[in-house]
């Protein structure tokens, strides 16, 4: 594909220009993102690039995945960064649509889950996985992917769109990526740029938890509640953190798991000050 | 395209068929059914023909959308008289999806309309345009349609759709056609063969109301009610019917309109013992 990325913001122009990469048949790998990108994102430009014909980044901070008292408004923001980023990653086109034109007058129709959005951070965010299954379904329908990526990081957000996509025979191949962590293990995030440098130190407390569920699963450990209370101690150590939720879950179903046998995924929420982060680490053998 | 009808029933097969279409630059029109055919079905096969490279119809009971006491098991089935009409009208592709493949195990993901599904059909038949929503957007997923086509007796379901495709940003687009009737007026449904010969009578008390309703619109008369009172009369002359709703609605969103200017569309669903019928009639000037 071409050297300069090409920014697109009208759903018809971008339409129009994956539709004419469908009948050149090129293959089309798919971005999405809220902007504000770090080293995870770009992970997921690299392993689009590397897999695809063409390679399309959205950055739209979508409204219908935010509840009344969350952060939409403050959520952070750095268009040049972003483009600039993008671009140095071999991105071919950056699609940057306007809420007006997604979510126009009388819009209605929303795409729902029965069980997997009920859990976790379903739990504490209603609704929230209904706007990220609806967006990420007009996203596919606007830029026509072969391929989507995402991060684990999300993991939850991740079973939602495979079990979505599966569900309603969208043809869009679903590529979950592993998480980028910092130097300290803290997963990246564009939320980590609301910590305060005592919350940053704070915030290691997650991935701290999730290498002592990662430790009692190689000593073969099968009482789940035995990890839980060991990282939620490890968690409380910390004063300005607050554990949303700490689970063992079926990575498939999401269900709480009571004893750990195989394939398990320890998950959690935790409040750093006002700064709500997860993470999650798979305990598979 | 050939002349010989192909039959498919995996959804894989189907999709595959229609990418090498899309590849091939040809136009895919799609009549998606629930089997039972009659010529109100025939005529958006033929309009199909006329304006696609290549026709494919679908015929599925879909379970989703009928109701714990409605007549999902009973749904009247010709598969041989269906396909013989459907060759004979040029379909290029029968589709007859297995239920068990559509919803697979732990099926969970459903397409939902805040306010277009709430009135009329809406309010006896709950989940019923839900299930019609998840079903049509699983078949354009797999069938790949330029154009689909529905007939307009079905005025809210046309409707629905309309909106979930312009709110998902579906390329598919929607062709609404004229409802076939009957010489003696009664709209052309499946559901028609539900009816003994003296209900079969009865039952022309639809569009005769609808006449009505018509004449009253000729006149200029302005008021709703004076429409309601006179379609409901005719209904109730005869002795098997029972009005379900009898409304004159905005033919945009479907909301009760007060007093009749411009466009309305007067729109009911009657029982006839036991057999529950719809119809409705432009109004526009």
């Amino acid at each position: 594909m071409a050297e300069i990325m090409k920014t697109i913001t009208s759903i018809h122009d971008m339409t129009t220009w994956a539709r004419d990469r469908v009948l050149n048949r090129e293959s089309i790998g798919f971005v999405p993102t809220m902007g504000y990108l770090h080293d995870g994102h770009l992970s997921l430009v690299k392993r689009a690039r590397s897999e695809n014909d063409a390679v399309v980044a959205s950055v739209f901070v979508n409204p219908t995945q935010f509840g009344q008292n969350e952060d939409f408004t403050v959520y952070p923001r750095d268009p040049d960064g972003d483009s600039e980023k993008l671009r140095s990653g071999g991105v071919d086109v950056l699609f940057i649509p306007e809420a007006d034109e997604l979510y126009g007058q009388d819009y209605e129709t929303y795409v729902e889950l029965e069980r997997l959005p009920l859990p976790l951070c379903g739990k504490s965010r209603p609704g929230h996985f209904r706007g990220v299954a609806t967006v990420v379904l007009k996203l596919f329908n606007i830029v026509l992917p072969n391929n989507a990526y995402f991060g684990s990081k999300d993991f939850q957000q991740l079973q939602v769109i495979r079990r979505m996509v599966r569900d309603l025979n969208v043809s869009t191949m679903i590529v979950g990526c592993p998480t980028v962590r910092e130097p300290d293990g803290l997963a990246m995030s564009s939320r980590n740029a609301y910590l305060s440098p005592v919350e940053r130190k704070q915030a290691i407390c997650l991935h701290d938890a999730l290498m002592i569920a990662k430790g009692l699963f190689d000593k073969t450990e099968t009482d789940a509640s035995v990890y839980i209370k060991a990282m939620k101690d490890r968690i409380t150590e910390e004063s300005d953190a607050r554990p949303d939720y700490i689970s063992l879950v079926d990575p498939e179903t999401l269900e709480d798991l009571p004893t750990v046998k195989d394939a398990a995924l320890a998950v959690m929420a935790v409040k750093i000050g006002k700064t709500r982060l997860i993470d999650n680490m798979s305990l598979a053998g």
